[in-house]
């Protein structure tokens, strides 16, 4: 069965790196990755703080947040 | 063709949870993942700085520097 990861990002230059790598390169067997644009999404915003997610881009993977470089904090994307 | 990811850490909480979860997670028919003790291999450091990263635990994927979390800034490891 696939694990969800769940990919949180606010479409910065960033994001877009990050994604195009960590989040393409999970292994398919194991992970479907959702991608959330938190800039046009927010009604997802709390979900992510709830999981931990303190700044974008972030990967949620097994629930453990994993924030990778640093794009924007999330206080700025409310 | 397998492509190389190389994880450098230094044995810290942090460092040992991003290993567990996303060096893990990748896809291992398109990585092979080469996990790097900095603390211990201080040999590594240069090609560490070289590759971009500046804190650990770091992941670089396709010569991609993705830090993740933060465990310790690469100069606190010389």
């Amino acid at each position: 069965m696939q694990a969800k990861a769940i990919f949180y990002h606010a479409g910065c230059a960033v994001c877009v790196e990050a994604e195009r790598t960590v989040a393409g390169a999970l292994d398919p067997k194991r992970y479907q990755v959702e991608v959330v644009h938190l800039g046009t999404s927010k009604d997802r915003l709390r979900e992510a703080e709830q999981a931990g997610v303190k700044s974008v881009p972030a990967l949620v993977l097994d629930g453990v947040p994993l924030h990778i470089n640093f794009g924007a904090s999330i206080d700025a994307l409310r």
